[in-house]
């Protein structure tokens, strides 16, 4: 399907996923702004038409908007009240602001699985200390408390395994309708996999992976994997977009408990643990994105040709090294602290296995 | 070989070349710097630390290198004098102007070739019409006058068939120390290979490609091809390079004649026949001249996986195509006009032949 280059994509946010956002788009011939808070930021680094600004400031956002054929963003935390401030009926930003909303919220994300009929972790709604004592009577621990807005890579997670952790949670971390309660899984694996929807209604997807946590952050990930419940689990998610009329990647993130995959998390952007997909397919999760903004068909599924294995470089690694055998991604970010992600590396193999085992060797050689 | 990120490359100049460039630096980690003369160019849109300016403007150029810790160029006809006067004792600047000033005279060039035996057409030095009318008495035609500055994809070369062409030329383009005389070779098929060298010593080179020239621009590129003469030619590369201590990836253009590799033009940069590189090399053309400026370690050459096709998108197609068996690069040049290398494709199949006929086919359904 033909498109004109030239066209103006928006990014509201500086961090990687806006960077690879923009370089997709730079290579596909679009023009690439960026709408961030600091000029070193990572995507404001690789993009000539950078506006530094706040979702607060209104009159900025609403001037980058007008500037833009389309929008989106590499968070889902952005405050929708100020986004809709900003924003005209001729702006399209993608996906749908209401979208965000009601995924950013983990109550009504919970909520919108259950009506779906979507595997997810069984779950109560404890808007306050009462609703948590009737759960805690009627389950037993350990059970997790979540907080519904804002958590990310662990943070806004707890695990409670006792009725002395729970005093103590109670005490020290507490607030009427800030938590939702769910059961804890004993997962034996996390998977994740790219959904897609293009606004011209074309629906795809990318491989599902592995993908294994540490510090409750994305360490690696493997793949392609092959899981007995992925069409239908496919299906219901081709079949939750077209009822949003959701335009985008959408990243969903599973437990592998008892053969069933059960929904951990769902995030309105690309993700983390589809990195890989800049050097093993031909077109990328951000290429996809950007394709779903533009109204372009988008492609099959495709068979992969090899196993691959991404690893993150998480701070505070100095020492970068290249070879063939290593897609190396550097974030430019100019801070290099622990816990953050600073880059990735991709390495393809015959098996997932296999192509774990030299990225984690590759890692290790960076002293990472 | 381990690196630092954050280092600063500079790049003069700001086509496709540049872009491909800055981005390859923006991957490893390291900060790429863009001088060049318009806000619009190919690379200036990629990057965040652009300078507008002229060679020419020294003060200018001299605050450019002085804030980067080496600077590459992607034209070999700046001149070098101005490029020179800009500079100081501390500025790294590869390849030295020096090398650049011997390969960017045809002259000087072909006497380099000849004295380091390395096969090329038969050629004079004609400064003035005698010279000329000698060459003429004692050759046949064709042959073919070459610009001894400044010629490419075509420009600046002419074929004479006869007298009357001859007179023409005579009367209508003649200057002393304006032209080199170059026997014409009926060659069969023109080749390319890209050789390497990093300021630490360390030599490699990619496979050879087969190229496909059409208004005496690069059309296509198909490879990788096996040539008889391939390892003594890379083996002359390699000992010349070592010889000019040149820092930087080298384009080499051949004719195959009667199975000989005819060296036809040097370029001191990285060079379109190598553009496949980008979709089908761990790292591409574009990260072996950065590792190169910055001393690390280039990769022994690689066996390839598969056979590769890239052609030229050429103005002025206006729709473009995406496809996962398609290496779309649009190099956002603002003006799209007849003859103007706007892009170009790369695919890859089990054989050259295959991945070209994909490839022109792709060409084809953009209209181009």
């Amino acid at each position: 399907m033909p498109y004109k280059p030239g066209q103006k994509i928006g990014y509201l946010g500086g961090g990687q996923l806006a960077r690879f956002l923009s370089q997709s788009a730079q290579r596909m011939g679009l023009e690439a702004h960026v709408f961030s808070s600091n000029v070193d930021d990572p995507a404001a680094q690789v993009v000539r038409h950078w506006q530094q600004g706040e979702i607060s400031d209104t009159k900025k956002l609403s001037d980058f908007l007008n500037q833009t054929s389309v929008t989106t963003f590499e968070s889902e935390f952005i405050d929708i009240d100020l986004l809709k401030k900003g924003m005209n009926k001729k702006n399209n930003v993608y996906p749908r602001p209401d979208i965000m909303g009601l995924l950013q919220d983990r109550k009504l994300q919970k909520n919108l699985l259950d009506e779906n009929s979507i595997a997810t972790s069984d779950w109560r709604d404890v808007p306050d200390q009462n609703s948590l004592s009737e759960y805690v009577k009627e389950f037993s621990y350990p059970f997790v408390l979540k907080k519904r807005f804002m958590g990310y890579d662990g943070y806004g997670t707890f695990i409670i395994k006792n009725k002395t952790e729970l005093d103590q949670f109670l005490k020290q971390n507490w607030k009427n309708d800030l938590y939702i309660v769910e059961q804890f899984v004993p997962f034996k694996k996390e998977c994740a996999v790219i959904v897609a929807r293009s606004s011209n209604g074309t629906l795809t997807h990318l491989p599902f992976v592995e993908s294994h946590q540490k510090d409750a952050r994305c360490d690696w990930v493997k793949g392609p994997i092959s899981l007995k419940k992925e069409k239908k689990i496919i299906k219901q998610f081709f079949k939750l977009l077209e009822k949003l009329d959701y335009v985008g990647v959408m990243g969903i993130e599973f437990f592998l408990f008892q053969k069933e995959l059960i929904v951990n998390e769902i995030a309105p952007r690309v993700h983390n643990t589809a990195h890989y997909s800049i050097d093993t397919e031909g077109l990328s999760q951000f290429d996809l994105h950007n394709m779903a903004l533009l109204g372009l068909d988008l492609p099959p599924p495709q068979k992969m040709k090899q196993a691959f294995a991404m690893v993150n470089l998480i701070g505070t690694g100095q020492e970068l090294m290249l070879s063939n055998q290593t897609g190396l991604h550097w974030y430019g970010k100019k801070e290099n602290k622990k816990g953050r992600k600073m880059g990735h590396l991709t390495v393809t193999a015959s098996t997932p296995e296999q192509a774990l085992k030299k990225a984690l060797k590759i890692r290790g050689e960076m002293g990472l």
